[in-house]
């Protein structure tokens, strides 16, 4: 089987894609990041979501904070603001956080011979962030195919991003036709300690959106 | 003054670079990484470095080795070999290097508010490492441009590369013209335990190469 590494962070969005990754036939390898992120129940839904799926390994790989500072994702101060629907770049942006993490993700790929690595992004219901766009990820692999060994030898190792173009909708009804029981991720970027959802942050608010308009039942629990 | 982020080693290209963007009238913030490397002994040449050229700050970055395996300068089962002369990509070659450093350089950048990150890459006298050459710096510029909020708004962060079309004797010359004490520094793989140098793998090959062409003192330390 060839390997695969996919970036999981426990959400709906990655852990489709893991399920996703896994259905085609992958050996898979999971990694997430502890990056100092208020929403630290998503490793532990990580943790869970890949003994499901029973990767090969997975690997909780710690970020400095100091160089991914500056989010209202990373600092107590700054707050997680509600959905508003505009269209500037909010304050959950993390700075260049999907290039550390898929460079991270290149560099195990690469140690470990494989030559596929997955991410879960979508440009489809998002935030805005400019490393959710498809330019970023069109020049990302550019990037990596010099970068790498296997670049160099003509085989290059493939970005997937299988979820790019789908609402949360379609997503949850691509989970729901591999059998993701989305009981087991979170998504909420303000979860209290029960681990229970805000429902009014930009990521809850795309994540019932999504089991609105999929017309399944949203299994996530509000406070 | 403008603020910089500059990846150091501690070797002489990087403290070289430190000491031409210190030069160039930057803010100099310096990062280093402790990623399992066999050269520890970077890493106090690094911090010695950044304390000579009073950078504002420095941060040393630890990075799961794990996802940074499979060189001979993470493995020690791995040897490193003496300098050959060979076109291959050697064993030293560590997974997706550059693109880990810079992606962690480029997310510190964006959380200073600094607009250029500097690294020491040559491309002329070098180990072949896909990702030293300029074709590689290039896509990581426009990576970088499309992954970043200050890309977004139009001044991207600027990958700058003084030395990488410099001879590694052009490059002792600059830092020479620029004061630069090289005995604070240290390039060898398999250096000992009192800090000396081997003289034979490939990153003391081109040091020595590069103070001999420039017909100046090598003051470095051989076993």
């Amino acid at each position: 089987m060839p390997k695969a590494v996919i970036l999981l962070s426990g959400g709906l969005d990655s852990t489709t894609c893991l399920a996703y990754a896994k259905q085609q036939g992958f050996e898979c390898y999971a990694i997430s990041f502890l990056y100092n992120q208020r929403h630290r129940a998503e490793l532990e839904a990580a943790k869970v979501v890949a003994q499901h799926y029973q990767v090969k390994k997975h690997l909780v790989f710690p970020l400095d904070s100091a160089a991914l500072a500056g989010s209202a994702l990373t600092e107590k101060d700054i707050e997680v603001a509600d959905y508003s629907g505009e269209t500037v770049i909010p304050a959950t942006y993390v700075p260049a956080r999907n290039t550390v993490f898929l460079s991270v993700g290149l560099a195990w790929a690469e140690a470990l011979g494989a030559y596929d690595l997955f991410i879960g992004a979508s440009c489809v219901d998002y935030s805005g962030y400019p490393d959710c766009r498809p330019e970023f990820f069109e020049a990302f692999q550019k990037m990596a195919s010099l970068a790498t060994k296997e670049g160099v030898e003509g085989r290059p190792i493939t970005l997937q991003t299988p979820l790019l173009y789908l609402s949360k909708a379609q997503t949850v009804l691509l989970g729901l036709s591999l059998g993701v029981d989305y009981s087991m991720t979170t998504s909420c970027y303000r979860l209290n300690e029960k681990g229970e959802a805000c429902g009014r942050c930009d990521s809850c608010v795309f994540r019932k959106k999504g089991f609105a308009e999929a017309g399944v039942a949203d299994p996530t629990k509000y406070y």
